[in-house]
């Protein structure tokens, strides 16, 4: 393959049909049945195109990154070398959790191309699943065996520091990526941009409050830094609830273009801090038949448990692996029981409050920012939806600024049931 | 130039003279008379091979990186592409503070040899100065101009976020440096290691202490992490008094071979911490004529003096960067001089307790970790010796265990004088 930057072209249903044809991991993913092809194009992000390809003897997924980002258009261009960072992420956390990320079949550098497994009905986007009210009783268990996974074996609690900073160095070069969070996630909702948007008039002042919250601007400040600075594990980077899609007994993580070795916190929160939106979503689509009261209560159970079973997994993983060859903690060093409990009780404390953080500054800016969700946008009654956001808003404001006070998931789900029925 | 790593042959005096004569920036450097060179050898460091050459037109510095520790030889094998590193520190911190940096004449990296400004005399090295109790009344105005202008240029206060991801990428290549400082700052002196050695049997039951000490151990856990994950500044990454050359109105910042994007705090403490090593090794070198009381003075000023006009010298760089392309704080969102007050004063704090922190690891190091320092080595009498590195790691300790309640410099100088006359 004569790799160069000019090879790209965007491809479309019919020139992406004569792609398949003419690259044999593709021909035989579809067992080399390739006479009435059904390709169809999904994309619902923000970013990229999506087709599903079914034939009568296979199927995958083709997701193919373009040079700007979709949603906005060529005024707003992205690097399209992103898709070569999710294809390395897919590998890696696959190889990591297998039951949770998609297998790639193919990765095209030039093209920006990934072909991957096609997750067939009843997978859906989790967020729709969220917004629909069904109960997934293993997501819980799934996301935390995906985040605990992931997330140590990419540490220097299981890498040693040579190979870490060697994986670091590469993810480096999707800054591009990190960028965009650093701007619509720390940056934007703090300030006026032209990109912030929310719920008019009725979050005018909440907007604006925001922008004149200085003990909040000071704590996001810090996260910003974490974000920007902290090389801490290979993280999804963008893990909200459009990035898993599920079965009732099926988890799996999808897009994890904006990877990099960044602060764990970040994933975790990000997961919860969607629950907690989906969960404030619920009054607005309560009708006569479902007033939701049984789903919220699934809501927030999930919430708990992702946390307190990531907790568990994560520490489990550690002590499999304390004589490991991970250099956060030498074995010679931290040589006695009593010790390394002391020790994983702060590293799991602090990274607890760096989640709560992260998570918080997520659901921030899901509701003054730039990149809204569909929890709230589908609520059609303007003053419905602004009174759901208003108390997403204001919870998130509160486990931010006091995140360090919070010792137990538990009492950040009494403060979210504080918020929801004052 | 063909560069090949196998074109690397280790010089000696007279290889060395046919190098100079086939290289013209050398030559020019030496203003084309090259007979009669007078060429020394006197790398007195653990490392590498330094050579002073000077002709009658002209003088250089040669230095040689040779792919093992030179003080232990080849048994502990060391990448000579530390060079490499250390060229592009010299530049890009002689760039930012060319008063305190020597000027590099020429790089050759297949051969891992730099050419630099010759220091002439009267510099000498500042640790032998402090031995001698000489005193540099500029030192703490130079040393915290550099520490300055090179930390706060190299990170996201001066940086935007795809310039630093890219300066930190290129810097995880020294990884192997930074392996060597994470075995004998962070663990071997917490462990058993055939490398540590100590004044024994005076230090025994102190050495041991130390291993047994919980709280020192998770706090040392912290900080490195810190240094193995935190890419917030291009540090020096060895800022001891050995690296430093000085005359009464001279100071000379060399060796930068460890240097990486890194916690700030490291070069900070490097600096304090081996002052404070200088301070408790005085009564050491107390004589009828000379008792030092008026040297340990000057000392606790210059360390006093170094962090406040660190301090003063950083913000002020900041104050005038404050609408630049500094990403970390946006002044559409950090608009007032209260909250810029607020923020300011929050970094400042977390900076001096990680310089705290780093400062005092890096001196229990040097009393009981594998490389020792000359301060207390020179003391021959071993008792005497004993109790200043005694009260020296105590004062260390204190620091480190109890760094976080530190407001100002002067409350740290007040517990080295207490640990100094009990």
């Amino acid at each position: 393959m004569a790799a160069a930057a000019d090879a790209f072209r965007a491809l479309d249903e019919a020139s992406l049909v004569e792609y398949i044809k003419a690259t044999p991991a593709l021909r035989a993913q579809l067992g080399e049945q390739l006479e009435g092809l059904a390709i169809k194009e999904v994309g619902d992000g923000n970013l990229n195109f999506v087709y599903i390809v079914a034939g009568p003897a296979g199927s995958l997924v083709i997701k193919q990154a373009i040079p700007y980002v979709r949603c906005i258009g060529t005024s707003w261009p992205l690097t399209k070398e992103r898709a070569y960072f999710e294809s390395l992420a897919l590998k890696e956390h696959g190889s990591l959790c297998p039951n949770h990320v998609p297998q790639v079949y193919h990765f095209d550098r030039p093209m920006s191309l990934i072909a991957m497994r096609y997750l067939e009905p009843p997978h859906i986007i989790l967020r729709k699943g969220l917004i629909a009210g069904i109960e997934y009783p293993l997501l819980a268990q799934h996301m935390s065996d995906y985040l605990a996974r992931t997330l140590f074996f990419t540490s220097l609690l299981y890498h040693a520091t040579l190979e870490h900073r060697h994986a670091v160095a590469e993810f480096c070069g999707n800054a591009e990526l990190c960028r965009l969070t650093e701007q619509v996630v720390f940056s934007d909702p703090y300030m006026v941009s032209q990109y912030n948007r929310w719920t008019s008039p009725h979050l005018d002042h909440d907007v604006e409050a925001v922008r004149h919250d200085d003990i909040l601007k000071i704590e996001v400040a810090e996260l910003k830094s974490m974000f920007c600075e902290r090389a801490q594990a290979l993280i999804h980077g963008d893990l909200h609830t459009g990035s898993v899609m599920v079965t009732i007994d099926s988890t799996q993580v999808i897009d994890p273009e904006f990877a990099f070795y960044g602060p764990m916190g970040f994933d975790i929160g990000a997961f919860l801090g969607n629950l907690i939106l989906a969960f404030f979503s619920q009054d607005g689509h309560a009708d006569k038949d479902n007033d939701r009261t049984v789903y919220k209560q699934w809501i927030l159970r999930t919430i708990e448990e992702t946390w307190n079973l990531f907790h568990h997994n994560f520490v489990s993983l550690w002590n499999e692996n304390f004589d490991g060859h991970g250099e956060a903690y030498l074995v010679d060093i931290y040589n006695k029981t009593e010790l390394q409990l002391l020790v994983q009780k702060k590293y799991m404390t602090d990274l607890f409050h760096d989640a709560l953080g992260f998570g918080a500054a997520k659901m921030i800016r899901r509701i003054v920012g730039v990149a809204h969700v569909e929890d709230f946008e589908s609520i059609s009654d303007e003053t419905k939806r602004a009174l759901c956001e208003r108390r997403a808003l204001d919870c998130a404001k509160t486990i931010l600024k006091e995140r360090r006070k919070f010792e137990t998931i538990s009492q950040v789900i009494s403060v979210i049931q504080e918020i929801s029925a004052p």
